[in-house]
């Protein structure tokens, strides 16, 4: 009998390469599910429904919250952001593994409803190299850069929730340590209890 | 500032392959003292203090039990087994990984005085698998045979207080699973608090 399928969980500041790192990582895993929230803010141009995220209404939206049917979520900006249960558990069912992209706050509401999750924060080097990576980008005020890094220290000190820290100094150690760690995790324990009767009958 | 060393734990009933796959393995990591245990039990043809075991008098184990120097021990046909722990600390506060190669009841007891240590356990593709591999090295008979089977049965039942599991069914894949496993928890947040201090200042 098959084991379950693994529920990721992977959240960094902005700035650390979060996107780049999960994009490559993706290519060589088969059989994993990158789950896709749902908002109610409207799209942006470009943006797909079901690629970027799920548009639904606020009274949808309401209406998932009240059936349970929401992961985790969260408000901002007036604007819902959550993650649908339903597809998630799923897959896992199936044996299929799931990777959620979420921030901090969400992680910890999804260790706390699965707690076999695998939570995966990846670290910018250090502050001043973030700080100096979005001053890089050009796109940013310095005003706007300085609030971002304070907002990327106060998420750092929650990754200690995590089970896991990447550090992303180089991007090839970085996509390396990721697949290392999502590799490892196919021999936990807790995630073999089929594997270990298999080998017993 | 440097992270500690982890302690990894690795147990197979006999014939799994163990001794095949850490040797393979320790040649592609560095900074990792593999722990030799301690006997009452006289050196065999070919075996050096030091190297295969410490050879040790009864009255120097039960002095090192009484002073808490054992990290685990146990008596088999009339000679103390175990394994010395001082340096074992030493190696781990350097920053050093230490490896311990040792049967499942010393491992729970590993796991208990150091709840940070990671167990590994390596499984045979099936016990029916297990008893041919027995057979085929033709050194036993089969009477033999079918009680180490039957010991090795109620081991795997033991796997599953282990953090991993591995099944050795091709050697390659061993290898580069249990290699997986040990590089995965350089990542772990228990061993990186140092990491995530270094990234905040």
């Amino acid at each position: 009998m098959q084991n379950k399928g693994i529920l990721y969980v992977l959240s960094a500041p902005s700035g650390c390469g979060k996107g780049t790192i999960l994009s490559e990582v993706l290519k060589n895993f088969k059989n994993i599910h990158y789950s896709v929230s749902a908002t109610t803010r409207s799209p942006r141009d470009g943006e797909l429904n079901g690629i970027n995220y799920y548009f639904i209404t606020r009274e949808e939206f309401e209406s998932e919250i009240s059936n349970g049917g929401m992961f985790e979520y969260a408000e901002f900006c007036g604007n819902y952001y959550g993650t649908p249960k339903a597809k998630v558990m799923e897959k896992l069912d199936a044996g299929i593994d799931v990777i959620l992209e979420i921030e901090t706050i969400g992680a910890m509401k999804v260790k706390q409803a699965y707690p076999d999750a695998v939570l995966i924060f990846i670290l910018p080097p250090n502050v001043e190299a973030l700080k100096q990576r979005l001053i890089g980008r050009g796109t940013e005020a310095l005003d706007v850069i300085e609030r971002r890094v304070g907002e990327a220290a106060s998420e750092i000190e929650k990754s200690y929730n995590y089970d896991y820290v990447l550090v992303n100094d180089n991007l090839i150690d970085a996509i390396e340590g990721l697949e290392t760690i999502m590799k490892s995790c196919k021999y936990m324990t807790k995630f073999n209890s089929n594997t270990i009767k298999g080998v017993l009958n």
